[in-house]
């Protein structure tokens, strides 16, 4: 049982194929566009009112945690640094932005600009696999308006997308308390190419692979899989099925026994003997199923082989699964993991929270009833006890999150790898206090404002408000 | 009240730039790992057991509706379409593919298999914007097992995620009654690119546009958008904003106004004058602060100016303010519609239906317990009172929905435009009863099997169970 399904099927990283950059260059010449037009048309008017050398401080928070979640794992800057690294605009996207109705009054000398635009900004963030809590900045880009301005859409749902689903991850592997889980959602992502990206933030979040073959190929996540159920009905009856996967994948052979009676799927699958790293189970009374199938694996001598469940699980039902004893070695977990589907999205905001005009630092701030942000740019310092939110600058005791990541538009130094990330969200997460790793609503992490910073929240607000 | 307030800000399709092609390019060297291993651990499984040239027929379908929806539309086609006809495998993927531990016994021609492999088979589809329900293919994929097989995995994402949000979209358009509904969510959409595709359904599902650029550069959607906090925070003061807005904007210029405090800055917008195409409240009582914003309006004889809304809408917010008489004009809808938050997956399959061998047809199914499906190509024919699900070949009343989109690997004809799309959501919801256009759960619409369809289906279990 403690042998993990996964190495058992001879599943292993594709070493030689990890790297974060292949991604972008699918986006170089055509990332100009891939934002609100709000943002560009904003562009237009901050060039045409002179404030292109003003120098802004933009911050992405979140303004609460959905109700199920105790903390979210910040995820997805390697995407955000591949975009910025690259952000341009080409002829014909310019002449597409001419031809609209709200450019008709931009200055010329504005498509002149885009045309040159290259992002010279600095980037501070949270390194991947950092769990993170409502008013505490994933990251910080402080760059000339119209730089900082345009990533807004971008950084809001690559950040907001790859944090959801790592941190709906993470709850899925706690609840498996061992077991492995294995991230199988692509089918159900919001398009294919989200499927490959919740793939990566699964991966962070501490599942041990993925399905997704584009994920395994550009990131160097472990990929894994056997059969469904259109190769066993291929074949005429599923003995033959499954001697063929036999041929075909060897020691790696996990057979798929639920296309008719899993009971017998299993009797057949045990009968074929070795080699054979498992079953998966698809549909069903999975805590019943399970300890059939392992008496009927067992009583076949295949007590190396392991049981896969899959279909409709999430960290609840993995959780329950678990604590029954199910004889379950892994997990595979789709459409709950891969759509975060208790909690589809992210509260997140990208506010412009500081601006240097000709020196002089002014702090802005947004005082609407509901939807409030606080001023100037910021630190997070975080100790055993709680995290402090500091003005950018301050000391404070314990980890600063926010590192500097680029500056100057160059990158600092390269990013930690997606493994190196994976690992800082378990160190993290073994940190935290355990009411917060369950799947319950515990306790809050304290978070406080710094009194400099609460200071300047004061002063900006009668400085706007009076 | 009645004209709506995008076309009054100058919004309108960037005509010349409608076009699908576009969007598969990018695709064309990296499509072929976009999928899940299994698909691909079975394509060498096939291969390996002499079922290369074995003809296979999968079917898209629902096996249920969300509990919050009494229809989905078609969508996605022809991203599915580009996919097809782009699929293919570069050397590297291949060589990827070959180090991994699950190929190890593949044979060796499988990988010059791979190398040649193009999609030479046959698609039938409902067009985009046809109203379908469960049980009933969206689209039919028929070609030899490995090139149908493949496909799997993005033929369930790409066409479930697009018909979820087109259908979300349907529901928001038909609670606005009339009232322009406007795309804003790229920002909560599970990736960027999430955001394009989903503004391409929402089109297609009746909103009047999009805030997402590159959906339309590359779809020719209606792109709209005018200004953010940002913006405003960067002045001193609303005035500022307000005249630089203006001055940049002209006639599509719509005033933000709830940045600090909505009626101030209603007040402040209105004395800005003309040109103003309206303004817009993003947080707040919509109802009441609509009630005032327009009368501050008027009062300043901006009676042309209309009111948008925006900020945490759905369906049932948005029927709620129209019925309450809020004199909103238009609704920007963002996180609910981007992520179908209340239904943010649907229970969809693609199923092996049939198979052909040397010319013999041999039909499959599943049956396990609570998952099945139904053996045999299919026919859905729809005549003003039901569907009826027929075998693939029979006659029927009304109209046949699937038709041929590729024949042998080649497009039959220019699929319809996404205007087209749009135009048959339309018209086919106008004919579904209304009570299957309200918000709640109505009586289902009609959904029988043929007389042949039944047989086929008792005739298939008899053989596979006995």
């Amino acid at each position: 049982m403690g042998q993990p399904i996964l190495a058992a099927a001879g599943f292993q990283p594709a070493l030689g194929w990890v790297g974060q950059a292949s991604a972008c260059q699918r986006y170089t010449s055509m990332n100009g566009l891939l934002t609100d037009l709000y943002e560009l048309t904003m562009a237009a008017g901050y060039f045409d009112a002179g404030k292109a050398a003003e120098k802004a401080t933009f911050e992405f928070t979140l303004r609460r945690l959905p109700p199920q979640r105790n903390f979210v794992l910040a995820a997805g800057l390697a995407q955000v640094v591949d975009y910025l690294l690259n952000l341009s605009f080409t002829a014909d996207e310019i002449s597409y932005l001419r031809g609209l109705a709200q450019f008709r009054l931009a200055p010329g000398a504005f498509f002149d600009y885009l045309r040159q635009f290259r992002f010279t900004g600095d980037v501070f963030a949270a390194p991947e696999g950092t769990p993170l809590f409502p008013g505490e900045p994933f990251l910080t880009i402080r760059a000339p308006i119209i730089e900082a301005q345009i990533p807004e859409t971008y950084v809001l749902s690559m950040v907001a997308f790859q944090s959801m689903i790592a941190s709906k991850a993470a709850r899925t592997v706690e609840a498996a308390a061992g077991r492995d889980v294995v991230e199988f959602g692509t089918r159900r992502a919001h398009t294919p190419e989200a499927g490959v990206l919740g793939a990566r933030a699964a991966y962070i979040g501490g599942c041990a692979g993925t399905s997704n073959t584009l994920a395994g190929y550009r990131f160097g996540i472990p990929v894994m899989g056997t059969a469904g159920h259109s190769w066993v009905m291929s074949f005429c009856g599923e003995k033959e099925a499954f001697r063929q996967l036999q041929r075909v994948l060897g020691e790696a052979s996990v057979q798929l026994i639920d296309t008719y009676e899993p009971l017998e799927g299993a009797r057949l699958a045990a009968q074929g003997g070795s080699p054979l790293a498992g079953v998966r189970l698809d549909s069903g009374d999975f805590l019943v199923l399970s300890r059939q199938v392992r008496e009927i694996l067992d009583a076949a001598g295949l007590s190396e082989a392991r049981i896969m469940a899959s279909g409709d699980l999430d960290e609840y039902r993995i959780r329950d699964l678990v604590k029954a004893g199910a004889p379950i070695d892994a997990f595979g977990v789709g459409t709950q993991l891969a759509t975060s589907a208790d909690a589809p999205n992210l509260n997140a905001v990208y506010k412009l929270v500081e601006l240097e005009i000709s020196g002089i630092h002014r702090y802005t701030a947004k005082y609407s009833e509901d939807k409030p942000s606080y001023p100037g740019a910021k630190q997070v310092f975080r100790d055993a006890a709680r995290d402090v939110i500091a003005r950018s600058g301050e000391c404070g005791k314990g980890e600063a999150l926010l590192r500097p990541v680029i500056l100057g538009g160059r990158l600092v130094e390269p990013l930690p790898t997606l493994g190196q990330a994976r690992q800082r969200a378990a160190e993290c997460l073994s940190k935290l206090p355990p009411a917060l790793r369950q799947l319950e609503t515990g306790e809050p992490w304290p978070v406080i404002f710094s009194r400099e910073l609460r200071e300047l929240i004061e002063r900006t607000r009668h400085n706007l408000l009076g």
